[in-house]
């Protein structure tokens, strides 16, 4: 693989000097930020996200904070989801859509304080688009990113680590997205059970960027015990998982019906929000092209970008993600295809690029539910 | 220097292929795509910047096009320069504000039509920004990214090539920022006298992403007797010839007064744009922290993250970038100072990311004249 430049475009996180010193081998650039991908061994870290416990420099989930007299309006605007009842302590995972119902981001929203609410994002400028549409709108709001840099502890043994850090009784009191302003040998945090994977865990969103690598090293000498070590977001585990990759899993005209986040885009709700009317006109067209999982036969390398895929030599869509998967004992991936060869069953022919043909077929269920919360 | 991961999230290029056989070295990630930053050989890629001709893939300045009967009053609400007077086969160098007066970007526009502008864009999703405030404002436009990818040749022979490739007559009526749509053995495209450096040249902006290898590899053929080269943006010959680089050379919050932008920003003009009431203010309470140019002493290696500048041990602002210069024979860079501290003259000290101590001095004149264009 070629190297990455390190310059000051993009940001480092307040974990980033920690990660260096724990052998990070390679990077991705995420919100104009460099993110750890791994730390040379994907073996091991699979294996501690699934078996034991893993620590992430997710500082690149950075958060947008709408703040003020029309917080809870404007909130309400850019979430394409009813957000009617969240309260203070309790997050949501809710798709923002523009004005023609693409998907612009799928944060989850933490509502931190009755005026208060931080949508924790993934890989795009929604900071601009919302100040945007709130200069517009002329809300009463500060739209700003505030210095607030998650931390994850995920597996099936981060519980157990959380408790040991903050307490027994405060982790069990803490049910799945639901928040709490805490700290740690007075590092100020925001805890929220969970995380980007399936095997549960916590995001410590740390509010003091000068105080990272204190964070990081005190979670690791507490995780020893549970043998912990880094890791990164993990492509096999997500997929098995069936956790959407925004920007990844889709091209950039994609609805969140399309993205399989139907349940999570509120068009009954007697609610108003940005992209409503265009989503409530792409449903009575019918979804286009659906992103769905898929098995792969062949000998081949995961995918470093989409391929095409063809039924009878004609492009349907494209493959955008190959990865074998530990669990399944099994190539899959997701694909994006246009309807009706997005079917359980179907088959899609596509060459890699190195030039290896493969064919995939749609599964009958998902690899994993979708975010059920 | 770490890796960097190669995945679907991140798109590639048309030239990516081309730039792998050339022997890319490194990448960066800008506009959530791949953009080679090396080829290995440092000291022959400046050379044959500023001595010869460079190829440099420069896909990642992707176009937001406005099209359509309200094109041309959209374009001048996102843009703080007057664009009274832009005809077609005409551009203008066009920083964008939020409403707050920040710097959103700092685009070319190019009218390739009555009713077509193209914004090629720095490194932030102002494609969702530009339909937010069409969506609210009601605009009849069509905003989208078209399939356009700019490569450029740069350099004081690219004048030569470029008549070779396209004819004498078509690039001696070229003047600066002029641009046409010519097409080279059939691969379509818009030439425009333009790029990110002052050593003269061309963007060749591709309209058809499926014969980027082959308009490549034309390129490559007919510059041999140039000795052309493969290249990258340099910050060595930028920070000398005194181009902003958007998002390194200023935190989140600078205008483009701060920028040294004020020449292509049109405050006093009878036209309204995004952010023009915020400006005004902006420049009544007079500049907080300008961007400026300083000189560098101690040994020590190029900045990989912003270092805090220093005046009797407070914090007065960051020194962003410091590269060595070639043709000043000296180490140089740009900070953002809080004023009065930038006045020329000042001195800042700072301390590297690996722990050296050094001084700056802001300079009487700035190394290059900012874009005179």
């Amino acid at each position: 693989m070629p190297e990455i430049t390190i310059a000051s475009r993009i940001r480092t996180s307040p974990f980033y000097d920690a990660t260096l010193d724990a052998g990070v081998a390679s990077f991705t650039v995420y919100n104009h930020m460099f993110m750890p991908s791994g730390y040379g061994d994907p073996e091991a870290e699979y294996r501690r996200l699934t078996e034991g416990v893993a620590l992430w420099d997710v500082a690149v989930e950075r958060q947008v904070e709408i703040a003020g007299p029309d917080a809870a309006a404007l909130s309400q605007f850019v979430s394409a989801r009813d957000l009617t009842g969240l309260r203070v302590g309790r997050a949501r995972y809710a798709p923002m859509c523009d004005h023609d119902g693409r998907l612009v981001s799928d944060p989850v929203v933490l509502r931190v304080d009755d005026d208060r609410y931080w949508f924790s994002l993934a890989d795009s400028d929604v900071l601009m688009w919302v100040r945007a549409l709130a200069g517009l709108r002329g809300d009463d709001v500060e739209v700003s990113e505030p210095d607030v840099s998650p931390l994850a502890i995920q597996g099936p043994l981060a519980n157990d680590l959380a408790s040991d850090l903050f307490g027994r009784e405060l982790i069990d009191s803490l049910g799945f997205f639901h928040h709490a302003r805490v700290d740690l040998d007075g590092i100020p945090m925001v805890i929220c059970r969970s995380g980007w994977s399936k095997q549960g865990g916590f995001e410590l969103f740390l509010t003091d960027g000068s105080r990272g690598v204190e964070l990081w090293d005190r979670v690791m000498d507490a995780g020893a015990a549970y043998g912990i070590g880094p890791g990164a977001p993990n492509s096999q585990e997500r997929i098995e998982s069936g956790l959407l990759s925004f920007g990844s899993d889709h091209d950039a005209d994609t609805d969140p019906l399309e993205a399989g986040l139907g349940a999570y885009t509120s068009l009954e709700a007697g609610i108003d929000f940005c992209g409503k009317t265009a989503l409530i006109d792409r449903t009575r067209r019918g979804t286009r092209r659906p992103i769905v999982n898929v098995t792969i036969d062949g000998e081949f390398e995961p995918t470093t970008r989409p391929w095409v895929a063809l039924v009878d030599g004609d492009a349907v869509g494209e493959l955008r993600s190959a990865v074998w998967s530990p669990r399944l004992d099994a190539w899959i991936g997701l694909a994006q295809l246009a309807t009706p060869h997005h079917e359980p069953g179907s088959t899609i022919a596509a060459r890699t690029e190195s030039g290896v043909d493969v064919h995939a077929t749609v599964t009958d269920e998902p690899f994993g539910t979708i975010r059920t919360h």
